[in-house]
């Protein structure tokens, strides 16, 4: 998967992941109005909304991306219901051609781990069968408790041709209070990071592992270094926009091929309608501006980075 | 909550929680077989194979013990259909008076924390009413995103009333990679143990805490350490039992008073008639077993902590 996800990237010329984090308070009234109407305001009701406001997104961006990047906690807080729609847009993503990045943030140790990761990568075995639960092609992994949480997404990514993001230096401002301590005179995301390159070198697709990272576009002088201790990771890069990165922010993330970073945002783009810089689409037009952002984002990415 | 949590534990003479983290391969086959001789080989069978299961062990110990803690992953591996089972199960426990506390180790920043807490602890908006989406009583939180991903929570528990046990010194082999690596000469997992007890004095109950601490009964000379540093903190104790963890492993994590700590075990108690121990009482009486592991459990600790 970490191949195809990097031929998309050439393919479309985009190094780019839309984040699909719907909020209550970005869905247009009309959308949000028919889901009501039909539903009442009911989790059943805010499930069909989010659904709807996503698939409108995916249909105005899946030529332009190679993958969308929901996070599941806006999905979860809506219970059961919201996790419906969270299973819907996956699958229709994937319907589109998409690769799916779960932001899920899991980690726990041996057999938890190794349910999360069936889970949401895998298949799992109910008597004589197999089903895959959630089923996306990436999920974002916590990398506190050490290599017992990360081994058992590796054996499922091994085995499915699938991959994870470890989270290493997160984009908000706090996250200096653990990750930037310093053990031996280096950061501790530092640390996490040789493991990454470590636990990646044990599983190579063609030009990088199937263990990614996670290091916020708001530290981009940290993501020099990790860019050069980390070679062949693919860096997904948060903070984008909304966070307060900027495109000159993402030059030091990528390698001199321009490859091996993908950048997201989320709000930016799902939520464009509400910027004064695209409030002419007005919010029937959600859609169209989701589009516009997109293709302002790729522009402003691109140049920094030196592609055409 | 942690009042309630604290005179539980008091009234049943009982500081421990039953973890129900059902794999299918504990589940006695002829509950396996009722569930798929309706529902077939499917995720709802097996989703109705855990929540039967579940159900016999809940009525089995709910009078025995303050809590139960059920691991999420071990249901979301069964994608939608496992997470259905992890809510009847949530609500039933509940239901039979049992305090319920979400092993989900959650943790993100900002308003997507803010959405797990939401979801697990607390009511989601939408319109103009409110709902619960899973309604546990306790959430465990991972700490890695520093205090951007655990203010949030604290937010909710202080409005609910309930509270969350943030992963300290984790019960794995490997948890030291990064937890134990020195920072000022101290350990990680001393920093953030600090952080729990700073961030718990915004948030204090009777006499502990809302935010809690995860310490794994496997490094009892840690917990030495934490349990002064951290002295208005319940501690939630994994690695009893299957894990190694004993009896008087576990006298550090408790205060002088006999309180202060909870310990967790799971398949020790819910798979306790596979155990050479409590064979006799069979498959079809599994939750005697689980029953008896839980009054021997009980009696080893209290024995253990000098409490009758």
């Amino acid at each position: 998967m970490i191949n195809q996800l990097m031929n998309e990237i050439k393919k479309k010329n985009a190094p780019v992941v839309v984040g699909l984090d719907p909020m209550m308070k970005y869905i247009p009234q009309y959308i949000q109005k028919k889901a009501f109407d039909t539903y009442g305001e009911t989790l059943e009701g805010a499930s069909e909304a989010i659904w709807e406001y996503n698939k409108g997104i995916i249909d105005a961006i899946y030529d332009l991306v190679p993958a969308v990047k929901p996070q599941i906690a806006m999905y979860e807080q809506f219970g059961l219901e919201g996790l419906k729609a969270y299973k819907k847009t996956l699958d229709y993503a994937k319907e589109k051609g998409l690769i799916v990045i779960a932001d899920v943030k899991r980690g726990d140790i041996g057999s938890t781990s190794e349910a999360y990761a069936v889970g949401h990568l895998g298949k799992v075995a109910v008597g004589s069968r197999t089903y895959a639960g959630f089923d996306a092609d990436f999920a974002t992994v916590n990398p506190y408790l050490g290599s017992d949480g990360i081994q058992p997404f590796i054996d499922v990514c091994r085995k499915e041709k699938k991959g994870i993001f470890v989270l290493v230096k997160t984009s908000n401002p706090s996250s200096g209070e653990f990750q930037d301590r310093l053990i031996d005179g280096r950061p501790l995301y530092e640390l996490v990071g040789e493991m990454v390159d470590q636990w990646g070198s044990s599983c190579m697709g063609d030009e990088y592992s199937y263990v990614g990272a996670v290091v916020g576009a708001t530290y981009p002088e940290m993501g020099k270094v990790l860019r050069k201790l980390m070679p062949k990771t693919c860096i997904l890069v948060p903070g984008y926009g909304a966070q307060g990165g900027t495109g000159k922010d993402l030059l030091p993330f990528f390698n001199p091929d321009g490859l091996g970073a993908i950048v997201n945002s989320s709000r930016g783009i799902i939520a464009a309608y509400q910027q004064e810089k695209y409030a002419k689409f007005g919010e029937t037009c959600y859609q169209d501006a989701s589009r516009q952002a997109v293709l302002d984002m790729l522009s402003d990415i691109n140049q920094a980075i030196g592609r055409k």
